[in-house]
């Protein structure tokens, strides 16, 4: 055990936007922040590609980074509005529900003239969007609290936000209401985030509990080293363009290895179109790796790959 | 050669809406239409998560439909806006380029306070965005003609869209012009597209130049038989919860068989967290199969996965 300086940990909200995450790799990257937190996937809505395309670095920003924890989060979101200056009284129930939302509005939605949100936040309550928000403009920004604040600006009670309870009760003093609680499509909506770390040597730098290897900020709950922890790792490559075979090449080294792949990602490289990076998962740790595997599949993708890059190891929180 | 009908082609613009694709995917279904066309991919911006969504096809709405083509379009964006009731006269520079954008603007746009466009256009005009529209309020519309559409309804020459040169003119008397022509980040900036029938037999049903089988609407600048034209396959597929390894076999089964994967994808399978509906393309027609790889790697595939569905045959527009 080492000792260290208490951490710095730069953490955005659920749904965090482009600008956030530029933050959170930068001030990672630098030092400023001993850990950044980057929402990686969302159960409902997919990669989040903000976050791919850092991971894809393309202008070599960020080549002291690396994932050393995951973070699961449920997620669940709210409509805030305020009230107008006259209320009238209209029946809640009145846009009629379609396609089975988890939740009904607790007052009339029939004033609201836009939505605004996170452009993540607005893929993962669909149902209830459609159900009694059907044709509303929509509006993106770049945050969820940012939309609260929007909503709390417009005196009219005509703007909606997706955001959070937090928020709504952060803005009670402005007249900003809950109209309706847990929009989400899907009551497991869950986000998944990374934890990164300045530095790639993963079994030196120690977590923020002073214990180092397989053990990330998040990972208490993990079993200790005499029951090896599940893990993962996360790589990118990229493929030879003339020899489009090598995709398959590089994901049969982790069937060859016996290590199970649990994600594939791809986003465009922007060296060519149609050309990808891809990012994949794999159930393994770099620096615990007794039997060699994860060091071995590392070295023959690194020589079927045109490049490839490991982004991290860390402790399965979810098995 | 078989007789055939003038086909109907329900066709969306290069940047459609979701609603746009439920039509297409719609029409199609139920014979409406002989083809439908929509965006799979674009080189700058990735996946189209909608349309993937839609091969997903979580409800069994689309079991009748097949990709029979691939259409590749380059696509350029314009900043339209319209003059305000007074014309001041800045300098179109002012704002001062940063990360390098393509193109400059033609006019100030010191006077823009937010930008209407289709999510995908966005995503791929950041650069321009970056440069002269910092912090600008950009919001989210159905398409990229409705955003042209909202600017000209806002005459206090305030708004922007990202739109096409075509719907300037389309608005020209409306007093909508182009503010910056080809503000995307990529010149090289294309969206490829997928033709879709009804009907998975694909050796019969004929492209609307009355050829049959690895030939779709848009081949006719392919090879003749006598020379086969390269031809790619779209597959998806679900792995079992309980066996991770699931994924890494069947993409195994590609390389055992020797056929080229071209890309992969995946989507939530909204049936628990963090499962997925992957998709994958790789060379090769399951109807001109001379050698029977496809045929044995969809039957291996079958085998692996826990699901899996051929979603079409098609001849590679790109090689």
């Amino acid at each position: 055990m080492s000792a260290v300086k208490k951490p710095v940990v730069c953490f955005l909200g659920p749904v965090a936007s482009y600008t956030h995450q530029v933050h959170a790799f930068d001030t990672t990257q630098s030092g400023r922040a001993t850990y950044g937190v980057v929402p990686f996937e969302n159960s409902t809505n997919g990669s989040v590609v903000f976050t791919l395309d850092h991971f894809a670095d393309r202008q070599g920003l960020y080549p002291d980074l690396s994932v050393c924890a995951e973070i699961y989060l449920d997620v669940h979101h709210c409509l805030l509005g305020r009230s107008p200056p006259d209320d009238d009284d209209d029946d809640a129930g009145a846009a009629g529900p379609e396609g089975d939302p988890r939740s009904r509005p607790l007052v009339p939605l029939t004033r609201i003239e836009r939505i605004y949100s996170h452009p993540q936040a607005f893929g993962q309550c669909n149902r209830f969007l459609s159900a009694y928000l059907k044709g509303i403009e929509t509006v993106d920004v770049s945050s969820t609290s940012r939309a609260a604040e929007l909503v709390r600006d417009d005196a009219s009670g005509t703007s909606a936000a997706i955001s959070s309870a937090a928020a709504a009760r952060l803005l009670e003093r402005d007249g900003v209401e809950v109209l309706a609680y847990n929009i989400e499509d899907r009551e497991d909506n869950t986000t998944r985030f990374f934890v990164l770390r300045a530095g790639t040597d993963d079994s030196t730098t120690p977590g923020p509990d002073g214990d180092s290897a397989a053990k990330g900020p998040s990972s208490s709950s993990s079993p200790g080293k005499q029951t090896p922890a599940k893990t993962k790792s996360l790589l990118s490559f990229t493929v030879p363009h003339a020899a489009p075979g090598a995709l398959a090449d590089v994901l049969s080294c982790f069937r060859a290895a016996g290590l199970n792949l649990t994600s594939i990602a791809s986003r465009p490289s922007l060296l060519a179109p149609f050309q990808y990076v891809f990012f994949v998962e794999f159930e393994g740790h770099r620096s615990v790796d007794p039997e060699g595997k994860v060091a071995r599949v590392l070295e023959q993708v690194g020589r079927v790959a045109e490049s490839a890059r490991w982004l991290g190891s860390w402790v399965n929180q979810r098995c």
